[in-house]
């Protein structure tokens, strides 16, 4: 089984971004983390601020993996272009976020891309990565 | 550890509701998957489809339980008062759908809960609850 | 031939609530002009002023009626709980409003349950449940 | 007894018209069988597609009938003339729509001429005619 | 004279809930020291979690009462059924709420009880029913 | 001089309809009064009840006449080709309205015609197209 | 008769402020005008940029004049205050504003004085007080 | 104890304006029975049609009194200044409205006052001013 | 192939009316270009300014053509009935405007008509026309 | 002559995607079509799933072609920014979209380029393009 | 060079009025600093918490000042009045806000004034009155 | 002192866009006067027209500059990602748009970058850039 994990803009910098917000650990060593707890499975990773690479990278994923888990972060609440990308590839896509987007400001609150994911998890920390991959090994 | 699973209005006929949206399986046969694979901990179980026994029953958890997951069904969309009563309880509260509320009717879109909750789980089928009582014990 | 009607809140105060609106008639006496009139087919009546009563008699409607005739009084406006329990049992359900309810408050033009109705009559006073009835019967 | 029928645009060529959503009866010959359910009264008939003409109908039945049966179609949505007409004429007015416009497009769920008219039938396809004969009937 | 004050949902645990918002005396507490400072009128006190139970409640005390002080809590915001019960009693209803609502979030500025009710009163914390009753008394 | 009063739907019922509204006279008996008092300017008079009347009327004005009177009752609240029509023609339009339109139902304050007009006259009563013709005469 | 004229702000610099919108008169002279053509009754004129100044005025005016020729300027789109002072004096008022307000800015569209208005003339210039104080000499 | 008592525009006028709405008593007659009610405290008070002037008299209380009792009329739903009067002065404020402001047009259903006061009275004619004096006594 | 272009109102003065939008060319000339253009084809042509009338030809025009190209003017962005007409034929229908309306009032951004057409030409001019008859052809 | 082509995000994949809405030809294919049925003008092509790399290229076609047709794909409903890359080239652009947008999804109704564009050609397909060459030919 | 600022409603207590936003430094104090700092140009100072007054003083300064800085406080966000003084003299004007009014409550982040002002600087403290008088000698 | 000048999309091409909006100078020599005028400080320029580019940049800026002045063109009215970039650095932004973005289309009226920004300047041209480098200087 092969899982990609895709992060959107500003989660490169993951543990120095609002830390009340996103937390203290940054997702390389999170992301160590995750690999050994699932060792079983290949975990591909791929972050970019651009809107237009995260679409690039979601067509190539097409036919390579059995899920996407997808962080795209402030993209989720304006991009249609990637909600798109989404719909054109077969692979199940579930959406996370760190932080409960329900809880902040109300353009958080609505995401383009939900309606045409698998799933949506939202406001258990990197925890959420760890939930999202869970529920692909247990389809 | 002791865990609340907490049920609103219509899910007590789970199975025979609408499966092609919420699916063919009813909540008890779930509910003993639930408690085998969970067989550490303590997992109660409450169905209403009565708001005020809701409300109720949320209030007499306070202190007896690490946490509650909750579908609160329609009353998720409408209901200020359980809003209220998750707020008036200090353990932590993590709200699951079963089906894509995102990719249903508008009205099904928000949640009052949501904001006042630990996390959100959409969108999994009955799977959520697995992944929500993970989400406790991960903590 | 076997029919449900349901009456929601405050429809059990006919004939002394708001009289010129509701007009000075009680159910029950009505309810016995109309088992006369519909003296063929079985007539079972319920009244409540909880939603989640309503909820409960709906499921337990399921496959015991021909039809069920709802007047959910105000919750027609603020329940998708029951629109949720509409959509769940497989007999058709009319829906009756007493009043012009596009006559009276902006709150009061919506409802959730209409959707998902096999009609609607509203105005017709407690002729509408008779029409209600009709409409079962000639179908 | 005198009741007058009017059906507004695109009802003339009910039958061929989106048939799964308005049925396959012609509207003439569901007339033939009204008038011989309905024998002891009198029942004139008139469809326009011209919403002034309609108008100029609804005029002309003041003083002439004891009730209109109308069916505006979508003039319902969009109509304050028609509107008018109806408060400016003594005769009570009933609306009928025979599919049933709340589970439609939004912009079907409003009626203009809703709140002055004496009630409202919709969803029963071409038996609300008959339910709002009988309405006038039972009055 | 007699005096119902009505609480609904959570007001059961007051000076638990949330005390920096509802404050930290409980309602009994506080009950006790209205009777006594209003020794010369009776005052009975009913609270529930559950919409319907107050209906039945200010159903049932129509004709009992000179008055009644009612602070739904959150069903204020969401009940068009209390609303409706309101309207259908002939004593007077005074609405209050411990916290200031238009200092909270947007779904708690708006009642849909106030335009039935003799008065609102918000914003004084428990003092609130003292002033309630203040203006029955005062009448 | 000449002017051309054009009238709208239902207002050739004008002192039937609604009096209490539009008052108790009929328009060509104040049409009298009115050429009376303009004795020495041409006033000519059209009414329909149809949309596409009025705007081959308006068409038909243009070059005829200095000025049009024109009420086009409901329709100045839906009328977008209306509006299209004043704007193809280069006599000046006035429009009147006999009722204060912003006295009454919400779906009346607003027209469409208006910025196209080279004024607005409305609640004076019949008085209005007074106003209006004497606004085209002291210009 | 006596009439008195209100102006409400910026209309002191008629004739400076914007004339391509506004015109090139100065409103003094244009009263000098007006009192020779009406030189049977009794014109009165008060101007202020206050928006209590003009309360203070329609307040005083109340029992003093036959009618009251009112141009609240911006004021008309804001002030909830003069709307009030309107209604609670006995003397009918028209409202005149001297540009089309509906071919402007969306925010000039509304008037919350115009419902209390015996009536509004609108976009005829400086010639809208002349029709106004006619509207009173013909009532 | 020093109270400030603060009337908005045309509360002067009280007893004479629309008194089916605001009552047939003068406030200055009112003020005098409530100082000899409290004639324990130092009531003091102050009117102005003028915004402007309400601010200052707002503004020059700070320090001056232990409370203000704010009837800012139709400011209330208008005035952003006076809001940020009340928020920079440290002495409370307690709203009061005479009428039911949520019984009567939309534009008077919302306060941008309230958010910033201690509390809101509504509805109860001039008592309110004593409930609103009671609650600074009773803190 | 047998094509009807049906033009909806005002669209009989093109060239008169508001050139700087519309242009100077009349239909009647463009048409004779347009059928020499498209000799092999033929192509009739109705115009109305009457809505009704316009559905009375589009109905008409059922299985007696291969397309439709309807320009219904100011009546796409109000005309619900017509819609229903496009929705009741068999044949295609392209919907044409001269002017860009995208650029033009925000009451002309929509068009009721568009999502039940086979495709939109917006802004072309007269060319749209011939655009529209080229999609028929090569289909 | 020479035109250039730029199709924006999820265009690269046309064939693969969705083609039940977008169909079944990939655009390379297409292409070659294209410019054999135009051989007699210049067609360059671009594509990309980047919002800046198309705000480039336009930026860079300024001078170089006469026209340019444009399917932003998903940008044409968020991208404020290729509107102002747009307004800033003095060539003309032509917006296409393959499929009907206006069939779809709300937030595919709208486009914040189309009143900066020539024209608009929305729901014909592949064949879109083709009409768009054809108004720069026959300008 | 002259300029003249002018401050509105509640700007008179700066230092005092909720530091935390607006900082413990007072207007006055500020003045010298800035006209030191600005000691070869003419700076005159009004401030006002009425809106006329601010009106009067905004026209008087016509034709005297080569630039009005302008902080209306909260009636930026309310004053058409305002507005339209300021569109009737022909000095510039800049509008200036002390705190960030993005950051503030959704009222706050919309200024009538605003679309007919040179520029506006929001934000920086006092800082935004000495950028803005750089802005009139840099020009 | 080190600042950085971040443009967004389309200011690459200043000089020549929409000249009457946004003036006929370009950037590059702009800058040349802009570090003469401030030859004290260090000045580094970025510009970008992909939202990604302009994330990464901020992101970089982080820690090595004093203070951003940022101009993200149309950016400011669409992106969320580009608003979490300002909030995870900690040296002050200053938002400048050259155009008084308040005086066109309702889009630019609003920025999703203000709130998280030390201040905005708005309406000064190419100024603009200077006064947000005095505000860092000044600070």
């Amino acid at each position: 089984m092969k899982i990609l994990i895709i992060n959107g803009p500003n989660l490169n910098i993951l543990g120095k971004r609002q830390p009340e917000i996103y937390g203290y650990q940054d997702f390389n060593g999170f992301l160590e983390q995750l690999k050994k707890r699932f060792s079983h499975i290949e975990i591909d990773y791929y972050q970019s601020n651009h809107e237009g690479a995260l679409i690039d990278r979601i067509q190539q994923a097409d036919g390579q993996y059995e899920g996407i888990v997808l962080n795209a972060g402030a993209y989720a609440h304006t991009s249609i272009a990637i909600t798109d990308a989404i719909q054109a590839v077969s692979c199940g896509v579930v959406e996370v976020h760190i932080s409960n987007i329900y809880a902040r400001e109300a353009f958080r609150h609505t995401s383009y891309l939900a309606p045409y994911c698998k799933g949506v998890i939202t406001g258990f920390g990197l925890m959420g990565y760890q939930l999202a991959i869970d529920s692909f090994i247990n389809e």
